[in-house]
Parts: C-alpha cells; structure tokens; sequence
C-alpha cells in the first residue's frame, strides 16, 4: 500500500504533462486521482462497474485501466474520448457527458442485477455540483426505496461544479465538509483556506458553512439519512488508505450507500488549485509551469454577447440574467460583476433555469437565460409550456451551437433549430457575425410576447460581413449576374455562402447570397425570392431532420412555389471527436463540396428545362 | 369563522354534483377545499399570487373567484379550463398542467418581486407526488439559498399523487405527517386508517410511517430544514382554522416557509376516498351516489397494449416495465399485478424513468417505459444521449398521442412526431388498429440495438383495418381506379384516410391509401410509390413543423422525386378545450375537408401537366 501514494503522485504528473499539450479537462481529474484508485483496489472493474458523472472526470480511471497511451490523442481526429468510451474499454460504461445523469443509470443497473441474480456491485461517482440538477434527486428517491441495491454512490465534493455550487444543497454540504468530528478533514479544509487566495463567493461560502457546521453538528448526515440512504463519511478524497476503507465498508453493506469524499479540484497542481475562475477546468494547451494558455485566439462569439449583455443591461434595469453553473463560459460573468442582483446562478439545473426565467418574466423582468446550446434540450418541454404558452418574453442565448468539435457528439448543439423550431410563438435568430449578434440580441430582447433563442457557434467571430441591402427582414450579402440559385445561409455560414458562391460563379451561374437573420419563423419573403431563382439551396449548422431546410421547404409548398430545393446540414447521426473544421469537411459543409454540388444540380436542371415552372 | 365550515360542505356538493355531469378532476379538489379558502383568507389575490402545480387542484380557487358559473361548461368548448387560465381571472397564473414546475415559477416571481422592491407575496400549492419530480429539488435547492424571498409553499400532502407517492421522500413525508407531537393530525389520520379499506401499499406505508415517526420524532423536519427553508407543520389540511393560523404566521415570517398540511384526497365525498384503484381522480360523468361512470365505451388503446404487455412478458423474462406515477392509466398496472417485480414505478420523474431505463438496459433487460406523449417531452435529452447515443433498446409506449381533447394544450401529444425524429437510430411505430398496436409493440421490443416509439391516441380503438398487401415495411390499406394519389395515413388516421379516399374516388381520382407502420425512419419505398403517383398526400395527428410531412418530403427531396407532395397536420399553435373530434374538425382533419383539398389540387394539377415531371 506504500506504493500508493507515489504512484498518484506519478498519475498527477502525467495528467499535468499529457493535457498541457492536448488540452482537456485538467481540474476534475486531479481532484479524483486518489478516489479512482481506491475504487478499482477495492471493486472488480469490469464486473462491477463504475460509472463517472459527469464522463469528463474519468482520465484516471482510463490510465488506471490501460489507456495512458492513448492520451497523446486525446479528444482528437481518431484518438481516445474525453469520456468514458465503451469501444474504447470494457471498463467504461457511461459515454456522455451532461451532468446528473448518473444516479439513474446506477439504479436501473443495479436493479437488472438484483432481477437477474447477478452478484456484481455497481459504483456512481457524482459531483457536488451535479447533485444541484433535478435528476439526482429523482434517482435519489427511488433509490433510497430498495433497499437491497448493491450501490455504492461516492459524492465527489470539491464545493465547486464548473463555477462554486451554490443553493442550500452546497450549504448543507459544506456543513458536512465541516463536521468538527472529523477532525482530520477539518484540518486539511483549513490548511487549504490557509493557502489559497480565495476571495468573493467561495471565502464567504466556506465562512458561512463553518458557522453552520457548528450547530448542526449533532445530525450533519440527516438529508441523505432522511431520504433512508446510508451515509459515510466525510472522507478525505486524498487520503487513498482512508478511501479504501471507507469503501470497502461501503462494499460490505450490501444495500446503497453514499460515500461522502471531500476533495480539492486540481488537488496536487499549483495553478490548478489558485484557480479562482476555474480557467484550468478545461483548458486547450498550457504552459505546465505557469498553468497559464499557450495561445488566445481572436475575439470569440461568447466575449461579443458578455459586452452587449452589460450595454443592454446599462439602458434597460427590467434585463437580468440566469445561468446554469457557467457563468464564465457563458459570459454573464461580467453583467455579474457590474450587477451582482441581476443574475441567477441556479446550479446545473436547466429545467429550473427556463422556468424560474417565466416567473421573472411574470414578474416584469425580461430574462436572459445563457446556456450551450446542448443543455437547452434538457428544458425542451419547460420552453414550451412553462415559458412560450405562456407569451412570456424570454430571451434564451445559445452559444456552442452547432457542430462544436474536441467535446464529442453529446456536446454538438445541432438539434436546437429542430427541435425549438415546434414550439408555437417562438423566435429563433442566428447571427452571421459579431454585428449580427450585437443587433439581434437586442431585437430578441425587444420582444414581448413570447420566447426568443440567439444560437451562435463556438470559437472566433468572423469579420463583419456587411449586407447589400435588407429586404422583407432578409440581408442579401451578394448578388450574382443571373438569378440561378438562392443560396440562403443560416447564421455563421454566410461567410461559407460567399465562398461557395464565388466558386459557382467560375461556371457562369448566377448566385444570389442571403441571411434570413431569424430562421423562426421562416420569412415568408424566402418564398418569393425562391420563385424568383432555379434552384434553391439551404445550408445550416444543424441536423437537416426538421431543420431551416424543412421550414423552407414547407413554406414553399404551403405557397406553391415549385422551385426545388436542395438542403445542406448536419447527417442525423453521431459524429466523432475532431475540430470544428475537420467535421464540417466530414460532413461536406466546404464552399468546394457545395459549389461542386450546387453546379452539378444547376447544371442537371439545365438539362431538363421542364422542371422550371 | 363559523360560516367556513359550512361553506367548505357546499363547495364540496358543489363540486360533486357539477363534475359527475361534466367529468373532470374530483378527487384532488374535494383534497383542497379548507386548505384554498385559508389562503383566500389569509392573502389577497390577486396582488399576492396564487400558483397550483397541478393545475387541476385549482377547481375550489376558481369557485372562491367568481367563477362557479362557468363550471357548467367545465373542460368543454366555450367552457371554462380545468387549469387556471390568465385569460379566465387576473388570479390565475399558471396555466399548464405538467407537475413539479411551481416551485420553479415561484422562485422566479419572488425574485422579480424582491428587484423590483414590490411587496407582494407568492403562494405555492405543491402536492406530495410532484415534489418526486426532480425540477421541485433544482427550485428548493435555489429558494433556500435566499432568505428574503416572500414565498410561501404549501406542501399538499395527501400521500398519493395519482398512485400512492413512492420512494424515500414518501416514507420522509409519511414519517412527518405522524409525528407524535402532532396529536390532532395522528389523530385524524388514525381515524381515517380505521374507517377506510385501504389495502396493500398504502397500508404498508403508513405503518412502516408510524414505526420510522417514533424514531425520527425528535427532528422530523430535517430534510427540509437542511435544505435551510423554514417548515410550518404538519397542519391538518381539513382543520380551516389550522390552516389559517399556519398561513399567517408563514406569511409574517417574510422568508420562505414550507407549510405542510396534511389533507386526503376525494374528502368528504365517500366514493372519492374508498377509491384505491383512484378511479375518481379525473372521472368522465358518473352517478352521484356510487361515484361509478355513466357510460364505458368500447376496447380502449390502452387496454390492448395492456394485454399485450402482459402477454409478451409471459413469453420473454428480459421484458419489464417502467411508469411515472401512472400505472392504471397507462395501462402497466396488469403486468405489475402478474409480476410486481418488473415493473418500476419512479415517480413524477420522466427524466429518470428514461435514464433508469437506460441502466435496466445495460444491465440486459428490455424496459418498457409506459407514458402519455406529452410527458416524455421532459425526457428529450435522456432519450437523445442516455439512451440512444448508447445504443440501448428501450421501448417508449407513447400513449395519448396527438389530439386529446378536455385535458387541452399542454396535454396534447402532438409534438412527439417532429421532436423524437431527430434522435439518430430511433424507430417510431404508429399503429392503426388494435392489430398493429399489437404487431408494432412486438416489433419493438425485438429491436435489440437503440430506442423504440410505439405511439397512438386516446379513446377506443378501431375496428381492424386489414391491408391489402405489405410491400416494403409498408401496408397499402386501398387502391384506386388509377394512379393519381398516393395519400399516406399516418397511425390512427389510416380509418381517416380510407374514408378520404371513397370520396375522393366519386371524382373519378384513382386514390391508393398506404400505411407507413414505422414512420421514422422514412420507408424507402414510399420514394418509390410517390414516383408513380401525381401526387403525394400525407395526413398525421402532430404538428406539421418537423413532422411526417416533412420527413417523407426530404426523402423525396434526395431521391430525386419531384411528385408535388401536400402535408396535412396539426397547425404550430396552442388548440382550445374540446372533445378530439371538435379539434380535428376545426384543424380541417375530416374527411369532408381533406377529399375537397385533395380534389382541388389534383384538378389543378390536371390543368398544368407541366407540373409532371
């Protein structure tokens, strides 16, 4: 067991090392170095089974499971996942990554076990974090039910999700961190505030729990024991000889238990523990000696709505925002820190985040909910019923639509212009460029009857790409020598649409460019521009399966314009790691790839002048 | 004071005698009487904002507001909602019907109220079973961390939601509403136990309940005050003045308070609380004396999958079944009769009924998660990731599809279709008759490699329609004189359809009448039938955005055929109260309407042949 100690400080090492080339996500990982050990000493993976939430704290679970090789490739083209990957292992079950996910699988696998007799534990690592979403504590209550559930919960308490966890869960956790029974975690939290500049929210929060955990200290497990769950611990998640036998306890049981393990993200990386604003969650590559990045790209999509989210905010006091645990990634930070009153962190709880939005709006406030565009499918059905049948004046940002890239297929936020494309009343805008984004998140927050979405890609903004003239709510961005195709580009494509349009232009075919800037509804002078041209062509960053191209060419039906139409978008699949860049030339979204196309059909419909009504 | 009493017993006969004419939601009103005239008495609505999850606890609010009048068109067209509706009274405010969502509105509301330095107060009326839905805990977890919200939330605490409310927050509550200290309530609910024949569960419950309430009395409010709100009770829910007292010392306490009032559903109404089988829930008309139904109609959908699942249970051991709360309504309640331990009932909990499903997968086992269309909404992103992305086969019986008539907009099933057809690998089956729903189930639960859908509406099924052959996947239903209409039934529209058809024939229009069966993926020989046709028709019982329409005409689309195809649907829109018939009638979905449309535009096709490609 000696032998233990070194070797987690051999895997921080590496970790440290492979992700400062690759990036990924840093800041979990070294917070579970240890508590990952301890679990595959003390269960039989594969047999048992371990399931991480959320996947992206699973790094040293793959190097403990023969995968360390395969970090040189990480979240690349063809190289291993960011997330447990199951043609990866057969140690890894669980390969998305949206948080509070865990408890449910857990509960449905350990009740096949104990249907189907077999003998094999099931092991669920969750974050504090994670326990702020809604379905932990549905899988908690069912939980807590069966008694007879070989279930091991460990809760990875590091008092941080992406941001510090908030609420009155983080609060009663903090207690628990905190209970003066056990002294040695005690004092291990207290060399910790010794040596960590904290400040603002995480200092007052420890503070305030320490004041709490003096007085509840008689009873400090009564929430999970409340709900009839066994409790152990804290734990102190780096003290691996302590892990181990709080789960060998755990394993003994036999029916479910919770595992409380106190741990420090970053634990063991000097920069990753200074972390304040959690730039080492999940970093791109960095220097291994300052933590700091090796590159800052240009202005980014997410940097343009933080600006224009406070210069909204100066003019109208009614504008306030919500975020779900991701402030800094989302951008609110900086309205937070002109305006601390005016956003709602909710905690990794998008169903909450939408709803409590309609009862701001109820109130007279007029909401920004910032989220990526993946976790609003979370909320589908509280946007439809809670907010827009209700005609509340909701504003939802949506940033990382779109293919994303080096987070893998559970990340792509290609199904948003489907799937909120149904809801009655909403308004849906993609801008094409940091102007587009400034003008039309201020329309969308003009709006006051209904919902409204603003999606925008992950990444740099492009150059502002000026439009010839505005016609029906439409931009024309370019105009060729005939009207051969309608080339209609949603949002970031309009500088994929000029390309393409220049290339077709080479074979004599006329080409004019446009940007429905709101793509919900369709503007209706789409149909009398398609009437005007041969052929009509869409291109969107979104699965093609009732997307924009569905919405076109429903309405020219429902017109009776019979110009064909050609759509280009995401396959309805799952697509694999890469950059944003490689996908789309997977997926054949290149200006040579549709100018090569788009001729071709132009061409073929040359051949057949009949189809031309 | 006196008077209340006596008022509490008319609104009772009132309500009796009005819903056995209309049917309508009884038990969950007769539960709340005393408790909704507390909160008139106590805050003043509309100023103070009154919110009910669910809406169809709101009958003795809309009585206490003026509106006992309307009550004669309860649910119906015209009438008056079986919800709070904005546009009925300025004291409602809510107007859906999905659980568990108030606490997030109130959440909201307050704060808006706290920004804007109004001094009003919100009420939130919670039952007991919406408190499993995961969405109460995110909003709990965010109101705790706020000491200044004006928020009062009564838990209403019948110990049943449709069933009787499951899992460890049910023995919790159970446990507080027989803590010993509180003698009247013990009391009340001794008296009850004595005079009532209940059986199984609950009697199980509550004496498990009475053994943990010694134990535990010492801090039975744990729970909710680690989560560190204020919690009143438990109150006797019938007691007026109890409530009363309750309510205005919550209401002088200025943060948020959680009053427990213990209340039974279907009180003072002796059929409504002898009702173990919850029969008197939401009842169509019924006799007055026996609380027995005035009318049963004929072989319901759900009962046939009921059978059927019972029936492919017997033959396969793998095959089990989940159900949020609903288990006689979706019909699983006869496999969990035959086989109790394979069938799971989660709670108000879609989320984790998908998930969950999801671990019973990957444990070996087949799942069956039985639910009303519109709820698996709240599971779009368990379905898409959790379940799909990993491949898992979990079959979703989508019962009460498309148009549902009195329960109104946020009950129908119309969104399923578009929505659930962008998860990549899922198959969704439409049955036509009671001999499809049977095949198409049995499909389902053969596909061994990702997600099912078997979809299909409220009501009685149809007599059989037998195909004429099957070519395909596809079931061609009729064939006409000629060639010139292919009209593509979707699921229960097939009886529709044959009946658009004969008319359309009297116009010497040859139609042929197809089913698809399994409407995602899109049957590649549709492609090839539409080829040899004039026109394509497709009719489906769920929006047009996204739907079958669109899919079959991006299949045309990329096969290259240009048969002008028309799409007829549900239109994008919030749909009033009615009976299905009504609705479908005014959305044109007749056979009256369709064959003059089809008609029409088949004659004008005759005029321009240039049209035919």
């Amino acid at each position: 067991m000696e032998a233990l100690p070194a070797l987690a400080g051999e895997i921080r090492d590496f970790l440290v090392s492979s992700v400062s080339k690759t990036g990924g996500h840093l800041g979990p990982n070294l917070g579970v170095v240890e508590l990952t050990m301890a679990i595959h000493r003390v269960f039989e993976s594969p047999r048992d089974r371990v399931l991480f939430d959320t996947g992206h704290q699973s790094y040293v679970h793959k190097v403990l499971t023969g995968r360390q090789d395969g970090f040189v490739g990480l979240r690349q083209r063809g190289g291993i996942s960011g997330y447990p990957a199951q043609d990866e292992s057969d140690h890894d079950v669980i390969e998305n990554s949206h948080a509070s996910t865990v408890l449910s699988y857990a509960d449905g696998l350990a009740k096949a076990y104990r249907l189907r007799d077999e003998d094999r534990h099931v092991v669920a690592v969750v974050g504090d974090g994670a326990l702020t979403g809604g379905m932990c504590w549905e899988a908690l209550n069912n939980i807590a039910a069966r008694k007879d559930l070989p279930l091991v919960i460990i809760v990875n308490d590091n008092g941080r999700s992406y941001a510090p966890t908030i609420g009155g869960l983080a609060d009663h956790l903090a207690t628990l961190r905190l209970n003066p029974t056990y002294e040695k975690v005690l004092d291990a939290v207290k060399e910790a505030l010794g040596r960590t500049p904290l400040v603002g929210p995480p200092m007052f929060e420890v503070l305030h729990a320490v004041k709490r955990g003096m007085k509840d200290a008689v009873a400090p497990q009564a929430m999970f024991d409340d709900l009839g769950i066994k409790y152990v611990g804290p734990v102190d998640g780096h003290d691996i000889d302590a892990m181990i036998s709080a789960l060998e306890r755990a394993k003994r049981f036999g029916g479910p238990v919770i595992v409380h393990a106190v741990t420090r993200k970053g634990f063991g990386y000097r920069p990753a523990e200074d972390d304040v604003d959690d730039c080492l969650h999940s970093p791109p590559s960095f220097d291994v000696q300052t933590g700091l990045p090796q590159a800052s790209g240009g202005v980014r999509w997410t940097g343009v709505f933080s600006d224009e989210l406070v210069a909204v905010a100066d003019e109208r006091p009614d504008v306030v925002a919500i975020t779900a645990a991701m402030a800094i990634p989302t951008g609110v930070h900086k309205l937070a820190a002109k305006y601390p009153e005016r956003v709602y962190d909710v905690g990794i709880a998008e169903q909450h985040a939408a709803t409590s939005a309609a009862g701001l709006a109820l109130g007279g406030l007029h909401p920004v909910v910032a989220v990526y565009a993946t976790f609003l499918n979370r909320a589908f059905d509280q946007v439809l019923l809670d907010v827009a049948m209700h005609k509340l004046p909701v504003t939802f940002v949506l940033d990382r639509a779109g293919i994303t890239g080096p987070d893998g297929p559970s990340h792509y936020g290609i199904w948003d212009l489907s799937v909120f494309s149904v809801v009655p009343g909403i308004r849906i805008a993609a801008p094409r460029d940091a102007a587009t984004l400034r003008e039309e998140f201020r329309e969308a927050v003009g709006v006051d009857d209904g919902p409204t979405i603003v999606r925008f890609p992950t990444g740099s903004v492009p150059a502002d790409i000026p439009a010839l003239e505005r016609t029906g709510g439409v931009d024309v961005l370019a105009r060729g020598e005939s009207n051969d195709v309608l080339l209609v580009a949603v949002g970031a494509f309009g500088k994929l649409a000029l390309d393409t349009a220049e290339r077709i232009a080479g074979h004599g075919i006329g080409v004019t460019v446009v940007d429905p800037r709101w793509v919900t509804p369709v503007p209706e002078i789409l149909a009398d521009l398609a009437a005007a041209h041969r052929l009509v062509v869409t291109v969107e960053d979104g699965v093609r399966n009732g997307g924009f191209g569905d919405s076109l060419a429903r309405l020219l039906r429902d017109k009776g314009v019979t110009t064909p139409l050609r759509d280009f978008g995401v396959a309805r699949d799952w697509h694999p790691y890469g950059t944003r860049q490689e996908l789309l030339t997977d997926l054949g979204l290149t200006a040579q790839d549709l100018s090569r196309d788009i001729t071709e059909t132009v061409l073929r419909l040359g051949d057949s002048s009949e189809v031309r009504v």
